[in-house]
């Protein structure tokens, strides 16, 4: 798989800082779980991804326990006091109304007015972010301090907006590989003017995808959504059920992937897959700080994929998990938190970690007893104090290649990287020594 | 199984001063392997659980590798010197007499008695606790510092005993559920004037009987058995080993379970049976200091119940072990150790322990991904910062719920109360989003 | 097996010493992969072990991977200046020459024969030990102080030595048992003047084999091999796989046992087998502050006994382990590093792992419940305070057999020593309380 590594300096050298332009043009869009801000976004990426493609998925469709709401749409919504000034404006901020918030036009008391507004007492500058999908409601997010600071006069509330049968959109790109087993990448595109939660995932999981279709050839197929967090993921699951319990072999949820403060691993229920596996052993080279977290700790879409029933083997990997920064869902969360780099180094960890599941295989030994390393040019002709210990690496991938382990386990059980895992498996199978005797299966083993 | 959580205040509130009592009155009956001892016992507890029936087992009946001894009786017994000034008396205590003495009328020297005497140099003021039940012989028990001073005269020694064919007396409680499946309550009737070692686990387990029995409704079936220790269960086992085999899902051996000085728990021989897990799950909430012991420190009849092929799932609840308080077997062991505030916890344990082994389920979810909670009013419909990470315990029951593991499991992994669990877990099954898939059979899981 | 136990102190007291003088009549021989010098020390070794058979493979035959390569063979060598003053000579120490050197007689100049001279500058008065057996090259070896003073003259350099088709030698010890299972012992022949890597290893090996033929009974049978290191090895596997594969239940490499620093324990590559496990056990008792080592640290012919495809459960033996003392491999490792204090506690560590794999089964009880101890004399009959927590190791050895753990394994559990575990069960067997329930296939258990 040279192809892959060779890609690595052309294709993903520098391409934080196209991740941080392509944040900074959809994050004025106002996405929610359904509706034109949606297919706005999915636009702008199918036009970086060409192979993406838009589903729409008609209200009322039924999803396992769930059926697709009502599409939302809004043109424009403020408060406006008796003197005609504006309090709130949706123009300056989308996240200043409640997502799914029925339409209104009224006038009513400060004290009429209350109930329907949020804010956030602990972070008074900030504009929170609030939504109410399942129940038909109005509101508006404003920061604490201006809220204290409302007169008791009357207010004209108005919110443009429509709830009513339409559509949910997902995309969707399919990439195909050699073997029918497939990689999964799943990311969100349901919330409004966020950062890092969410506009972060989509922008990673873009570079991605152009990096696996750029490549010459892959061993896997690749199958990359952008969905609405939750009910877009269990809509997906259940038009494609049996087609992802049988080929995905990994995925991740790509989330929260945009600040520079760590990197973290979210496990999948079982807590041992390969996605887990895999992911782990790029972490604690590429950075031995990372944070890790159990599935009990679980809050993004790998909540349906992991579901019971499901079980698919799918982890997070995050830079600083959801929920565990400061900035996290209000209207801090904004394009000065993730940067360049940050972006980077997320898609460097999740690229790596694929590079590592296309070379991973499960080796057997081609000979009983040690092969003779020397007349192949591996091994050094002349034995002095020591050379019985050098080639560490290549002896001991062969001495423990029996068939039980993939090479991620091999480079685990040695405390080598995926780089030197990879390059060694690689050179002892082009010698003849070490086979691959998992088929295409992943897992299932030709008996010796 | 609201109906035993309902009792627990009404039924349970204050049965140590109760249960105290019993242990005051029981105390002075001279108890051992057999004899009328055993039975006024018995025939007191029948008194306290109507539903108790009494059993005796002939003298000579095999019991795998045993046999029922003779049945031994006392009347009386004294050493008097040649002055017939009374030395020792069975009537000041019935410790005075090693248990199983045959009987004897003779004078004879200091000299002469003394291999016959017992006592404890390291605590002289206690009386031993001695028996022989398999070897005739007789013998006397006395406090160190009154042997040592007993003049060089002769003794005139009586014991007025009878030790010949009669039978072995036990008690069993058996209690019908909606299941044949059983949980098992075993306690030992043999001891004589001793308080927490052992007339505390008669009592805690006449005070268990009788909760159990005045439960409205229980999914399980009970055997609650006091027999005499070692041969008692072995004989009891002998009767009924295919019907322990086939239907007890866990036991509890009950004993020194009076004193106020620690709670224990002595893991069952393969150590993690339910019986092992639940009282774990109880005793980390009720008790967070308690005390766990292996197997390898066993003493009392979990060895016969967890032995090689009977490997029934027995463990021990205890207060302070047996052998690790000083008044351990000899005198001291008496009313003023055992206090009603001991009984009352080791009773709370027990029955909380029950609580939890009538609600274990092996629950799967009914739907494929998440269930939408919010429908059924089990989850906000505002989604605000947090909402997420809320409810904890319920979303986690469920994404955990993949038909492998009980609630006590569940429970261990969620690090929640036995409470907490069960709680969460009937309203998740009555809101029909899981389904027990443990079957009358425990453990058998019907497949998806 | 008392045969074995009292075999212990007649045979195998003092065999310190006698192991010590066959080192030093061994060292001045000029071992090598193949050659005279191999059969001149199995020669002597047959003089010990008369059942000793010895083996001729031709040049070119194949095993594996591997040829066996030509024949070497040497009678002299030197190196003179243009005075004919000696500056290396071949007679002083076989160490001067690189193993497998091809023949030379040449005049040369300095800076021509620095290419083939090897030494170690941190350790400037050591002979390096430098072989080249599958490359042809001839070098010689020498102290650095020295090299580092040769004047820049003309040199005779000669090699006086032969390697051309012949065979390869081994030696091969039978020695039947009761059953077919076997134990092997493996130790190795190849190396010239070194005293701990490698005499002591055929040393202690030759002792157990006199120990293991002179005992008047074996359940085991033994084989016991002394080959060239690798290619031996790997040869004599290829003779008798299928055998091997069958038959071996544990085996160790012994090698490097003469010194008295340390004892070692290198484990197969599965860890966990009989091998490891009996000798983990006596270590804890002979040597607590024993050093262990994975497999990951493998470095002699555990190599291919544990290879994938052959899959014995072969772990090393040690004192203190190859390559982690600083006399390792150049003349340093001499006469004076081995001692008999040395070499007998490495013989008895061997020996009593022996014992242990002779006596260790797995047992099961013969009756349920507790059998009755004092009717067979096992058993206080009196029950005093303490008595029930006496015998604490009969009881346990009983109260865990349920056919699932062999003896190692239970003494592992109960923390006892090798011989206090077999002296308990051979005493439970023969009072009929416990049978083994493995069988001649090691492991296959009889269903109760």
């Amino acid at each position: 798989m040279t192809s892959m590594s060779g890609g690595e300096t052309s294709q993903a050298g520098d391409v934080g800082a196209e991740m941080h332009r392509w944040v900074s043009d959809l994050f004025p869009i106002c996405r929610s779980l359904t509706g034109d801000g949606v297919r706005e976004t999915l636009a702008y990426l199918g036009r970086l991804i060409p192979s993406l493609t838009v589903h729409e998925v008609p209200t009322g469709t039924s999803a396992f326990d769930w059926t697709v709401p009502d599409e939302w749409n809004i043109r424009g919504a403020y408060i406006e006091d008796e003197h005609g000034r504006r309090i709130v404006d949706f123009a300056l901020s989308n996240l200043h109304v409640v997502g799914y918030s029925t339409p209104v036009d009224e006038w009513m008391t400060l004290a009429e007015l209350q109930p329907h507004l949020h804010s956030l007492p602990d972070q008074p500058d900030a504009i929170p972010y609030v939504t109410s999908y399942y129940a038909r409601r109005w509101g508006f997010c404003l920061p604490h301090s201006r809220r204290e600071k409302l007169p008791d006069v009357r207010y004209h509330v108005v919110i443009d907006s429509t709830l009513e049968p339409g559509s949910l959109t997902y995309g969707e790109v399919l990439i195909p590989g050699s073997e029918k087993n497939e990689v999964l990448l799943s990311t969100y595109i349901c919330h409004p003017s966020l950062a890092n939660n969410e506009l972060s995932g989509p922008a990673v999981t873009t570079a991605l995808a152009r990096w696996i279709a750029s490549l010459p050839q892959r061993r896997l197929s690749y199958r990359i959504v952008f969905v609405p967090e939750t009910i877009g993921a269990i809509v997906y699951i259940s038009r494609h059920l049996d087609e992802l319990k049988s080929r995905i072999v990994a995925g991740y949820v790509v989330t929260c992937v945009g600040d520079d403060r760590a990197y973290s691993l979210l496990r999948s229920r079982k807590g041992n897959t390969l996605a887990d596996r895999a992911a782990k052993l790029v972490l604690r080279r590429h950075a031995p700080d990372h944070v890790e977290y159990s599935y009990l700790d679980r809050g993004s879409d790998e909540r349906q994929y992991c579901s019971p029933g499901v079980d698919l083997p799918v982890a997070s990997i995050m830079r600083t998990r959801y929920n565990s920064y400061p900035e996290y869902h209000p209207s801090l969360d904004d394009l000065t938190l993730v940067t360049p780099s940050g972006l980077q180094g997320a898609f460097d960890v999740v690229r790596k970690t694929i590079v590592l599941i296309e070379q991973n295989r499960t080796y057997r030994t081609t000979t009983l007893c040690e092969p003779q390393l020397g007349r192949r040019g591996l091994y050094p002709t002349l034995s002095t104090r020591g050379a019985g210990f050098a080639l560490r690496t290549m002896t001991s991938l062969i001495a423990y290649a029996d068939g039980t382990r993939d090479l991620v386990d091999m480079a685990e059980l040695l405390e080598i990287g995926p780089e030197e895992a990879i390059e060694t498996a690689t050179r002892l199978e082009a010698a003849g020594l070490l086979e691959a005797v998992d088929d295409a299966n992943f897992g299932a083993i030709r008996p010796r």
